[in-house]
């Protein structure tokens, strides 16, 4: 299905190259405040051509919202929100209808859907997607801001170029183009993406996110840990292949006397001395820093000669993929891990009764 | 809440020191025939005591089945099963209840249910909870071979000990203790587990899975990817603390011409060159093998002294946890993870219309 | 929440005096042409002015579908559907705001919605959210007509006045301004109607609904049964008070010896002497028609003055309701009922895996 | 599906001659105290046997609670509760596998289950089902209480015998055998169900419910209210034909004028004059008595010979329904409405925020 989410309930909408994409929200809480210039700054920060190593496609991401808010408050009733698409240049993805390009949903989609899906600019699979994800994640954020709660994504590494974690104040990540937390990182990996740009090659990289603030006890065992419903959401993300929380995959080669976190007590209040944990134990919050890593893939759309099959001449060909496309998609994940994010955490507060 | 699964609905009954832990399944499939002692034969993979590096908590784990088959055939109502609980000591744990340990669920899960939580033997929030998804994936693979669909899982690493994947049959694998999928590595994974046991330490380590016959275009855009709900489930799994899929966290580093997976035609099949997409485009099966690995933290039991907090007291305390634990628990999630698994590619089945 | 449904999950959207009112439909069956045309065609039968007997309201209710087909056929997105609102006239509500009228929602949900959600027009509560369901509900029975499965609803009482069940057929159904299946009742029915409306009072009625075509074991036991499901549905129509099945409240006072429909063979077929049963036994369609009838309650917006309390001063105040308003609901709620159901009956068709 | 309830989730387990009968509940709230005396004495008003108007199969169907409920109070767990079956005799129903009983399930499940089934005594399809409602129903009655909150049910009429509603005392009501309201019915009542018990025949009646201090706002629309969620629990009890909601299918032939219940202040508490709303309007309570009736058909199972098909032989046939049947199945039909609404109002006021 198109929907995630038990109380703050998303679905997505729209299509890469139809008439708009965007979200509808139902379960949104009551009669909140909700400031749609944040939300279009955010979409901003997600938007194709905003800087040089980015995309060359041009899209204006004005927000609409048809329902759900009236006057700037929440109505109770779901909230349809979307922007219009509109540099949409199809043409070339009849072309290749049936040579599906390598590394993208083209080839299983095509036998799901039974050619009826819109696969125009990649239809439902596209990143465009993503877009409902940021709306209903700064709409989130702001009823999680209500609550002390703040969530932060950056980039963590561009291919081999790992940063360091200097500022993660929203306003020096979102201020340098690779959303980076390291001021120093910088200029190698802008360096990384513009010569594969030039290349028509790509590249992933490592996006971290951490969340503070939020109370001891949320996640609701047994299977609705925070952490698998952040995975489910963040496993929806286009290019995304791994995901580790807190210590992660290092945990595998530790000790058990080196991982456990001892507690303490700071000012009086309880604390680990370390954060091994992440911050959840047992799927649940425990106090501390929530921190988890997601893995990206290199971008699969590149401009360098491929093989494929002709799916309806059964025939091996090679392919030259055109469109526009990021050189890597990184930068512009971070504001989507993040909303998405917000969004699951809402998601868990209004279950776990913490709102207020 | 206590329940997964859109079709195949599993919900995890009991706890680690009550009367029972098993499993209610909603929507099984009506007028499968299920062959009993294959789940008993899991269950025993699973179980405590089985071999000298796991736990001595002897348990004879023999499954119950109340209702739901009959005859040996399914009968369209919820499946009730479970094992009864005999070689339990909770004397220890009404110790600690205001102490909780490093690295358990302890602390969050005591402000969760206000005291009143069965905490005896780490109640629901222990690995004897994965009892019922073993049951239920066992269920689920005698369905799932119907459709000549295949899910094993191994052990890819103890500690920094790596292994190398050599025989993938599950004889071989349920043959060693390790549960690896490499006869090399088994001498050198024992000794380490056996020299931690010694010492009152712990490690963690790998356990990779693979699915044959998958079908192309298993998986449900947008929310509900092969990916999303596998992950969402083996974070249910306690002790896990990170997942990647096919290149995984190495696709971070690659070039997209190295990572993508062109197409070919084998005997008139669609098949990938090389499978850095582990089977999974857009978040559905292309027909390729899938493959995820699952990284599980060391044991958080160890005898070795460790700082905790008085919660009641309010002050720092020593704690020497006792009780009996495997020193690494990843020979037994082996077949929990492979179980889980087939709980959530039945319920994909399902839902897709695969399933015959 | 605003959705209903298992796998044809519909969500209402808009509000009565809003921009726009309409659904988004998720879990749609891919591939299927729909014609839009008819779509319009059973909102002309819904919408407001269509006759001397409903209310003055003039609204265009032409149908936008912004996504989700392409090309005439379901992409397998969310479909997103809806009319805009054109002649509003919200001073008069501002003016009630704070004195509820007798019969509606207004005073629930001033106190649920803490005065945040939109009460133009009774907001989300009014009749006028219905065309969300007639929209769902057209898509619902083209699906469910390649199945050929047949819905229809008529207008078997107004007020006191009963009508038979003479014609069936849509064509007649929807010639005349009651919708009823009985020339002989209509000119009664209307002169009942039309001299409330002078008069500024109102009736109600009841629908009566008919299905064919349904094969056999259409349900799903234990709660989701054919009736628990369309009563779930048609009680959220507003105005609905009562809903019976087959022999319905008259079956409390017959013998078994008279309710019980003795099963027969007709041309090799199994079927049923009588219809107490209404089609569905133990939840589950039995191969007969499936028939139900809905009570309505007279409309609450009459002209003539009623008691009520002012909240904000607490004190009883005279209120006389403006607004143009049908005297009679019934008509107009013929296509509501009609389309709900087949709503109902393509969800539990999906879940059944009866559709080809 | 097996399964009912948004947050307090109720699963149905066993059948009418396997192991057990009961019932799965997710999402209880946690550290509440439960009496499980008060649950036996539930199942007791509900027990075949307890009367001379009720069948003669004998059932002591004493309550097991096998987890979620510690030392009295509830874990947050799941609650599995059940009564095991003794009294069974299912070698009748082998003999009419091949021949359904009229008016029964038989028909339609042999076809959905494709012969799976456990049809011996109705299997799921019996009443017998109904323990599973009053079990949960009973803890829900118990937290619900805490709230002030108050349900009863009670036989409003025997086949064409009406009765008053005098004393509501749930006392006097469980403290005569019809459970009735109206001490002046009962002899005549129970000595038209003793007639038709010598004669192998049958009959139904309507229960009615009464909610007493329901809060204000209850109720989530557009598709969640209080009707919807009411009626579609209480079509899932066997034999149930219809539901109207305050003044009810009677609606339909009242006038605006009449049916609108003005509002008025009472001891500076807003109050309707007259309660044809039945203490619901737009689907939320409003404060007044919630209050609905439910049609129940007269028993299936009646001595006298019956028409039917023999399905294997294709042949029609004479049938004489053995086994042990209530003549009325309303008396014990009393406590199941009763449980049932408890369960619907319990999940309804965690969704709303209602609960303390």
């Amino acid at each position: 299905m198109n929907s995630i989410g038990r109380n703050y309930q998303i679905t997505l909408i729209g299509s890469s190259h139809g008439n708009l994409v965007g979200v509808v929200i139902d379960g949104v809480p009551v009669a909140r405040k909700i400031n749609t210039d944040l939300i279009n700054k955010a979409l901003s920060r997600r938007k194709p051509g905003q800087s040089k190593i980015t995309t060359d496609r041009k899209e204006d991401d004005r927000l609409i919202i048809e329902t759900g808010i009236l006057n700037g408050v929440t109505t109770g009733g779901p909230i349809v929100a979307y922007v219009r698409n509109a540099d949409i240049d199809s043409s070339y993805y009849d072309e290749i209808v049936d040579t599906p390009r390598p590394g993208h949903a083209d080839y299983p989609a095509k036998i799901k859907y039974n050619n009826a899906h819109d696969h125009r600019g990649g239809g439902r699979f596209s990143g465009r997607m993503t877009i409902g994800l940021v709306i209903a994640g700064e709409i989130a954020r702001q009823i999680l801001s209500e609550n002390n709660i703040n969530v932060v994504a950056y980039t963590k590494s561009i291919g081999a170029i790992e940063a360091n974690v200097v500022n993660t104040a929203r306003e020096f990540i979102y201020g340098n183009i690779i959303r980076t937390a390291d001021p120093a990182s910088i200029d190698e990996q802008v360096g990384l993406i513009m010569s594969l740009k030039r290349e028509g090659d790509s590249c992933g990289g490592i996006v971290e996110c951490i969340i503070d603030g939020l109370p001891v006890a949320v996640g609701e065992p047994f299977f609705d840990s925070i952490e698998s419903r952040i995975a489910h959401m963040i496993f929806s993300i286009p290019a995304v292949k791994g995901i580790e929380f807190g210590s992660g995959f290092n945990a595998s080669k530790m000790l058990g006397s080196e991982h456990n976190d001892p507690l303490t007590l700071e000012e009086g209040r309880i604390r680990t001395i370390g954060n091994n944990a992440g911050g959840i134990l047992g799927g649940l919050s425990n106090g501390m820093q929530v921190i988890f890593r997601t893995a990206f893939k290199p971008t699969s759309s590149i401009k360098l000669l491929q093989k494929t099959v002709d799916i309806e001449r059964n025939k091996e060909v090679d392919l030259k993929v055109r469109g526009r496309h990021d050189p890597c998609i990184v930068p512009r994940a971070v504001p989507v891990v993040d909303a998405s994010t917000c969004c699951v955490l809402l998601d868990l507060m209004i279950e776990g009764g913490f709102l207020r």
